[in-house]
């Protein structure tokens, strides 16, 4: 069951040649999310082979260059015909915001555009994960970031006992892996605790939207396998990071080792670093090492804990 | 004097890997336009090295994919420190939709922004050439093409006769070209016929926005150094082209036979042209031979009509 973040979009404010602006792809299972839709980010969709058979955009906060790619991507769902609702959610302010992106197309939508707003701690039930919104420390206005977070997984189910146990390849199996106790024909009783293994947990995903360095990201990414942190700046801009409420590589890195996350994707760069952002890599990794600094297009593959 | 066109966008409705929506930029004596300004549109500018120090953009019509890359340029803009006014015209509707994406970021413009309703028939002077506003026949609320006139030139001096006839270069021969009779200090009298040729015409460039080919471009283009028309479509959707009021890439040669342009380049492709137009090329240049179509980043250098 692949979990692949994808990276649409790696500039901040504004596009550069190299970078779009904010969005990221969440693909998993079949399904496909978006995480905020900057400028362009349908014509990246195309470019990166993103689905556009969506149905869920999750915006950090309503700064131009996270949503304004909404406006143009809700009109070419209307022209693919989609009669499938939208959803939209996003702090306080998106109805107002995505309402106005609706009304600048000339024609109706052929579909329902459901927007949901949401505070921070909510959690929105996704079948076999959740989605929390998790508050973000920007100026201007309600911020999120947003932490995908997969339920326990059953533990490993032991065949080879099972069948040294005479308990035949079938339903039964079925049924004692999802923790069910079974009376065999000849009177014996299963406990699943014989044949499954410990409860495996699920994968966890933070990505952050604009923000200085907090408690909360840290709190919502333990242990995460994947933080994807906004890193706006290097060391030499510290002090506009404080001023414009984003973060520098090196503080993305410290809630990275706060959190004890697996692995941490650098995101949201200021165009000073566009080319080269080896500065920000080389900044973070003296505080976190398993840090790289995304690109567009760039695949991130998110492994089950317990799968290396 | 250089007078150059370059494409931004060449699709049509939406973006393609291939092609961003229609955006083209006029340089002419270091003088920038934009016509419409589609998703992206900024981008394409840094990729193609448009000045973003530009003061006038004119749409064309308001349909979504020629005009919502404004929201994210007026930003840019603003993030630059921008202070001049920024000037943009368009036909009846341009202020409701153009204040609409002002109202789009949450920051204030750093620089005023000004709206233009311009009705078909209207020229703008702009120095040493006009803009004349150009009725275009589409569906959906009212429509333009722009053509950019030049002025008549001054007619050539010619120094070697000046010379002879003992007259000493210098403020006199400014004076001559520019149609003054000078009484020499030998009493004799110079007429500026004797000196300077014919009044020589500037050259003409007509741009459409989405329309069925029509008698307005046709007159508007009379001996055009350039038609740039859309071509939405191929001869095998032709019904569809009169139903989407759009034009086939052979109706767009037709108008460009008829005006007597010296060039035709057809732009707003429709999606499934977008890797392979040779369809459109082909039964274009059956009517009219002197025909490309444009691709992203195309330069169109327009010559005066005496330079060849």
């Amino acid at each position: 069951m692949p979990l692949v973040v994808r990276f649409l979009g790696t500039s901040a404010s504004r596009p550069t040649v190299e970078r779009g602006v904010s969005s990221i792809a969440i693909e998993r299972e079949g399904e496909t999310l978006l995480i905020d839709c900057g400028e362009g980010t349908q014509r990246q969709m195309m470019r990166y082979g993103v689905s556009f058979a969506l149905n869920d955009i999750f915006f950090t906060h309503f700064h131009a260059d996270h949503f304004l790619g909404i406006a143009g991507l809700m009109r070419t769902l209307a022209l693919q015909g989609r009669t499938e609702p939208l959803r939209c959610w996003g702090p306080r302010g998106a109805d107002r915001v995505l309402r106005r992106c609706e009304a600048l197309g000339a024609d109706r939508l052929t579909y329902p555009l459901e927007i949901v707003e949401v505070e921070a701690g909510a959690s929105l039930d996704r079948g076999d994960y959740e989605l929390r919104a998790v508050a973000a420390r920007h100026r201007g206005g309600p911020a999120l970031s947003w932490a995908l977070v997969e339920h326990d997984r059953l533990g490993r189910f032991d065949p080879a006992m099972a069948r040294s146990m005479g308990i035949p390849e079938g339903p039964l199996w079925g049924r004692i892996h999802k923790g069910e106790s079974i009376t065999l024909p000849d009177g014996r009783v299963v406990e699943p605790s014989a044949l499954v293994g410990p409860t495996r947990p699920g994968r966890r995903v933070v990505i952050t939207g604009d923000t200085r360095p907090c408690d909360e990201t840290v709190e919502a990414a333990h242990r995460a396998d994947l933080l994807v942190h906004e890193s706006t700046f290097g060391d030499e801009e510290a002090g506009r990071a404080v001023e414009t409420g984003h973060s520098t590589a090196r503080e993305a890195a410290g809630v990275a080792r706060d959190a004890e996350v697996r692995r941490l994707v650098l995101t949201h760069l200021s165009a000073r670093y566009t080319r080269d952002p080896s500065d920000l890599e080389r900044e973070a990794r003296t505080v976190f090492p398993a840090v790289v600094v995304a690109r567009d297009g760039m695949e991130i593959d998110v492994p089950f804990p317990d799968a290396t």
